[in-house]
């Protein structure tokens, strides 16, 4: 049997991933009367009063919705709210596995931006937080924004922001291995939609000052045509020397590439056109940009990917269930960009001066240190 | 202590009375892969082709949402999404406990018809029912018909069906006692809202020729004013003889009251009025609209009323949790009034012959052989 084979055997099985499950057992009148009617007016009646008691009373406290359109699922595309459901619910796994956070799929039957806000602000009342996931750019970073100025709770893209702090955690840990300083470093990151734009834009807030963007036309830049909102606000800040060409031409003496983008677009005369010991994370999945071996023999000396059988695997499951943990145990009503740099430094610092290396700058995705550290760096910057 | 205050350090220990339960383990890189990506992606894509699929891979084959916009909850009224939460949990946790139905709490943060519907309709994929729920009367009925158009699974207002369906049994069983027939039988009914209205309707679908519906204002006749859309429907099909009048007059000569009204309404002197050997269901929570004691002793045969600590409880939990147990195990689109019929019929069937008597017309709301009872009804009526 292969592994899709089992994969769809094991879902066929599952039935559904996730399951809820009552904390009070109801095997008698009175247990009725105290989880049910009449008691169960006693809490009602004090949130009434006073919402912020529903923090203390209901699920609220600990459970976050995963919201998806289905609009862009995996390497799928736009597969519809059904379809989209069994990675919902993975994903409403590794929150409660990683992170003990609860959590529940939310699948939406309308890809309209104002209908998926609507929606998901009239749903808000039963969860402390809201992961959207798997939505196509960049109607995902307008929803994001105006979810934010609607909702008192944290709401978090994990596509875009998981993404970059783990990237960014990787980064930090592969300058030191080559000693670099993110002042004078530069970045070419390939792959200009909601994870590639929020890659770059911590990267510039952490500190580094020269970030390119590219995307399938090469070099995106001011002048670049057919570009997106959020892509044209992205060009205002990154390639400030404003280069055109191609990818190609991007990399040349380039310390750091990113990609998440396209599998094999990125030759190893590309990296041995790069800066010495150049740091590469080639995150398309599964196939990424560049194979480790083909990168490291043209020179590079860091490599990161999406997948778990090489060396540096870079894994947003090292973020989210932290996050949303932290957010939660410390009431945050938002997820800030310090508390994003902050996650990011956390996860960095888990690997110790003895232990980095070329092949170790990210803890295994099953450290059992990442949530509780991920989380604690989040309360910090509350 | 108090109960109430029982209660509530209960539900303050709870924090949340349901969790979310993974059923699957993800301990190694070989689980991730299975349960999330790239396994994920196998039932994603069978789904997108097969919508039906959903039912094979996810959790709409054994999940329902109670769903609520906190606008009648319990006797607490219009307290709004927040505060109804306790309620809609609780609701939950019975699903869960009585029927093995996994349920979520929807509270929405919206009372505007089509809103509502609007936003059950956009999360309606992660579900396989929908239980509403503690909605004011008459726009849960509105939402119900309106959601019941637009959605391809079933939709329940269990304040209205659950309580007719509790009562039909419980009425069944009473006219054994009292050796009535339905079509002769003449029923009064006090309270004109979603559950009077529904245990109304059901009564004249079962067989009932002669139903007369109160409100505060007396009995209910096609001249009456003031009423609402769903009350002028049923003042069609009620009172045929067009009497005007008080409850009292309503209830001289009647053979069976249903209370879904007000503490102490109905005085020994009515009882007295009504036929010999009268059976009433007293179902105002926690003050029934007379006593049993009281009622028995003016000459009532058979009291129902919704407290434990009387015989004859009438309480919906008896019907909800095998409603959707069965609804879900047997994919019914629709929960049909041959269902709601049936049910009610096979949980009067569970007392038998020998066991009936006039304190002894309805199992104990924790007889374990309900759930699967009432779920094998629906499902020989898919």
């Amino acid at each position: 049997m292969t592994n899709s084979e089992k994969a769809l055997k094991l879902h066929e099985e599952w039935n559904g991933k996730i399951t809820t499950t009552s904390k009070c057992k109801v095997q008698t009148k009175e247990d009725l009367a105290l989880a049910y009617t009449p008691g169960v007016a006693e809490p009602c009646k004090v949130i009434a009063k006073d919402e912020e008691a529903a923090y203390k009373y209901t699920i609220k406290s600990n459970t976050i919705a995963v919201v998806s359109d289905g609009s862009a699922v995996l390497g799928l595309g736009n597969i519809g709210a059904k379809a989209a459901m069994p990675v919902m619910e993975g994903k409403c796994v590794l929150f409660k596995e990683f992170g003990d956070v609860n959590a529940f799929p939310i699948c939406l039957d309308t890809q309209d931006v104002d209908e998926i806000v609507d929606t998901v602000v009239r749903i808000a009342p039963a969860f402390g937080g809201i992961n959207l996931e798997d939505i196509s750019a960049p109607r995902c970073i307008e929803i994001e924004n105006k979810l934010k100025e609607r909702l008192d709770i944290p709401v978090f893209h994990d596509d875009q922001h998981g993404t970059a702090i783990v990237v960014l955690a990787g980064v930090i840990n592969a300058m030191k291995v080559t000693n670099r300083q993110k002042e004078t470093s530069k970045v070419v990151i390939n792959g200009c939609g909601s994870a590639g734009m929020a890659i770059g834009k911590l990267l510039l807030r952490y500190g580094f000052k020269d970030v390119t963007m590219c995307d399938i036309n090469g070099i995106v830049s001011k002048d670049s045509e057919g570009l997106n909102w959020a892509q044209k606000e992205i060009a205002q800040i990154t390639n400030l020397r404003n280069a055109k060409g191609t990818l190609a031409d991007a990399l040349k003496g380039a310390d750091i590439f990113v990609g998440v983008s396209a599998p094999g677009i990125v030759s190893q005369e590309m990296v041995a056109s790069m800066a010495k010991d150049a740091i590469l994370f080639a995150m398309a999945n599964p196939v990424p940009e560049i194979m480790p071996d083909l990168a490291k023999e043209a020179g590079a000396k860091v490599v990161g990917t999406g997948r778990s059988d090489f060396p540096n695997q870079v894994n947003n499951v090292e973020v989210f269930p932290g996050i949303f943990k932290g957010a939660l145990e410390g009431r945050a009503s938002a997820i800030t960009e310090e508390m994003k740099l902050a996650a990011a430094t956390a996860i960095a610092s888990l690997i110790s001066d003895e232990e980095l290396s070329d092949t170790n700058i990210l803890p295994a995705p099953f450290d059992p240190r990442l949530a509780d550290t991920v989380a604690k760096a989040v309360k910090d910057h509350i």
